[in-house]
């Protein structure tokens, strides 16, 4: 198993008394540095002639590493640990997101013009203009996202309650990075049907639908059909937000390689709802030579275990992964932790560019293979080429409910990506520069600009 | 038709350039006065040596007064209106909620705490103790308002989209008076089998489910199912909240004239939603004597187009609502403007309490009566003693949600009217004042205090 560094998931918050003395706040350190925990701030809560009290934040890398550390810190002799609490646990408490007025309501008037019986004007003024539900309401603005909890992160089927923290957490991303109010919606079924009714049933007061960690190959139906029998937009980020960012981390890790996407052979490892989409995206951007291969390898014809979604992109050869990887230009990984080793990047084409995106841990560390290929990238924050959905998801959304999109085309993907990786100029390209930062500020805007450009080429923008 | 006085809902703002001398400004004003428009704030935005540029506030009674107004205004000679327009509709402009982020979102670590791969360890959590659930996301402070948009204020059916701006507000209602987080949900089906399932279906996120606009007879069965399959508080405003404001009025009012539950008649005009739950919570409150009316009169066991709820009110009796109101001591409307006369009235019996609660327009204007009747009260708030669900909904989901209670009891609601009547001390208490102002900074607290109380006794509370 390959051991995480420290981070800030497992990351502690510890208050300490140490005696007022110099080289004691050292020997604290000294005693976290000998567990290999990570310290962040230090600050100083209160200092008296014999004490100082302290705060201190310690990344750890599991939970049971941060006992470890907290152990070896109470192990001090003179040292007193007052309190310490799981960072990411307080951060959590109370949930995540909160629904705040945009009015005052304070006096009498505010209430007649708020709430009844000013309110009623704007009703029946819906109620004979629909239209006018994008302007007077939340509704413009708004986004679902919806889950059934039978995909949380790479987590498995935990069910509805315990994915809402993911679905609040998506929440945050659409407003920190795209002011789009987003609310989850976490349902209590998993049946395709009734999850499609449930969505439908709901759709009045939103202006968009992100689905969210919905399993494969549920997550085709469900998408599709409210696609068709929805007027607006339906995005399942798992597949399409993974898929529009690796297409511009391809289109920049190509220009370094100096190689087109109608030449090169793609390995994507992993058939699931991401690989699947990935799939089809680097098809339509033209992309002529793509395996798939999933846990049982390549998807060959010759196999009939294939669902009809996994069929389209069946080959004539048959084998494993490794067979598949001889000679392949691009190895993406969405499946699991260390699928793929160092001897089989060794097969590869020339110049390979790997994109190992299991999270947390890639389907091989960047550090085994850093020296033999041209281009690395993961779906790791601690280190280069990040392919994280949040270029994606935000200003998709933003440009369909600028322009009041009826639904999401494939050419919106197409421009996404194409802006996202059009941020990276050939100055900063290199090969730990294929795609920009999550906190580039200038993302979402391009991205959302991009989409509503193609969704007025498409015919699907309302306004 | 009764006119309206001018008020908050048809406010127009009017933005004006007026000569700067002497009388001008009084010249607009008479303008205004002399069709019957009433000022507010009036702001100053510049002046020159020729012209002050000023900014009105002016209520109306409705739209083609505030359109008389601007009409008065334009003929002023040397007066332009540069601007102007409708208050209403300006503060409903993109809707009336939006959701925030609790958290910072700046760095890495915010992100890998927040959502990936932090927020994998909170779902475990839950998914390990669903309880977490309640402490770890937004579910302990989250109330869905649920609608079918089929009775939409006493507007009608008027459908989802349309009902949108009430749940908007019933949401901002829910923060400003008791800091729940409360989202609209309107739903697509008008289904009585359909609603109940979509709304199980949405429950894992909800700490509570608001009922509201739904119609009679099929918010019955709703809210019955929904208590039965749901182990969260299911609560139809309509129906409680008015009942629990209406007992507490009456509460207050039957002190003053010294009568008590047990031996007053009761006149309820009004057999939907809000009446039969009036009638239910006047009965478990100890009233003996209640006659129901609907549009063809009293309730009576000869009738036969009763449905379930009314044939439990159904009385010997038959007649017309000016029969029943013979030697009634309490008459309550729910109903429709105008329905009672000042000549039903004087047959009441001795100090006759009137509760004439249709919206905006009561089924009497209490200036015909207010000589004749020991205590008067609308639902509006220009006349004292406003009966007003706010004074109920955020205090018992309030106190619901502090106690984690599983469902709404009948005690709960008791509680719930009597706390609210005690707010009013006996030095306070008189026939303008039976009932706290909206504005009552205690209301919320002391609701919410009596029904965790309340859950307590009757072993609904879990926490």
């Amino acid at each position: 198993m390959v051991n995480l560094n420290p981070s800030a998931s497992y990351s502690l918050t510890v208050q300490l008394e140490i005696p007022n003395r110099p080289g004691a706040l050292a020997s604290v350190m000294s005693a976290i540095a000998s567990v290999g925990g990570s310290l962040g701030d230090i600050s100083l809560l209160q200092r008296n002639l014999k004490y100082t009290q302290r705060e201190l934040s310690i990344d750890a890398s599991s939970s049971e590493h941060a006992d470890k550390i907290i152990t070896a810190i109470e192990a001090l002799p003179s040292v007193k640990v007052i309190s310490y609490c799981d960072r990411t646990f307080a951060i959590h408490q109370g949930g995540k997101i909160s629904m705040v007025s945009k009015l005052p309501l304070k006096s009498q008037s505010d209430l007649a013009m708020a709430y009844t019986p000013g309110v009623g004007r704007i009703c029946r003024a819906i109620a004979d203009e629909p239209e006018q539900v994008y302007s007077l309401t939340i509704k413009g603005n708004t986004v679902a996202v919806v889950t059934d909890g039978s995909a949380v992160l790479g987590l498995g089927n935990l069910g509805p309650q315990a994915a809402l923290p993911v679905m609040e957490g998506k929440a945050l991303l659409f407003k920190e990075f795209a002011k789009i109010d987003a609310f989850p919606i976490c349902l209590a079924t998993q049946d395709t049907e009734k999850i499609i009714e449930a969505v439908k049933n709901i759709a009045p007061v939103f202006g968009g639908i992100n689905l969210e960690d919905i399993a494969a190959p549920r997550c085709f139906e469900i998408e599709q059909r409210l696609r068709k029998e929805l007027d607006i937009p339906v995005f399942h980020d798992d597949q399409h937000g993974t898929a529009i960012v690796s297409l511009a981390a391809l289109y920049n890790a190509l220009k370094l390689v100096g190689k087109t996407l109608e030449e090169i052979k793609i390995v994507i490892n992993g058939a699931g709802a991401a690989g699947i989409a990935i799939a089809n995206l680097f098809k339509k951007a033209g992309a002529t030579t793509i395996w798939l291969c999933d846990s049982k390898g390549i998807l060959s014809q010759q196999r009939n275990d294939l669902s009809e979604e996994k069929k389209v992109f069946a080959v004539s050869t048959s084998g494993t992964l490794a067979d598949a990887m001889h000679d392949a230009d691009v190895f993406l990984g969405v499946s699991a932790p260390g699928v793929v080793t160092p001897e089989m990047v060794h097969t590869m084409a020339s110049q390979p560019i790997v994109m190992a995106m299991a999270n947390p841990i890639p389907e091989i560390q960047p550090e085994l293979i850093y020296d033999d290929v041209a281009v690395m990238a993961t779906g790791r924050s601690d280190y280069p080429n990040q392919i994280n959905n949040v270029l994606a998801f935000p200003g998709v959304f933003r440009g369909a409910l600028d322009c009041r999109a009826s639904g999401i085309t494939i050419n919106m993907y197409l421009e996404a990506a194409k802006a996202i990786a059009a941020l990276i100029n050939s100055e900063d390209l290199d090969r730990e520069h294929i795609i920009p930062s999550v906190f580039d500020p200038r993302v979402a805007d391009a991205v959302a600009s991009a989409v509503r450009q193609a969704a007025l080429q498409d015919g699907v923008a309302r306004k």
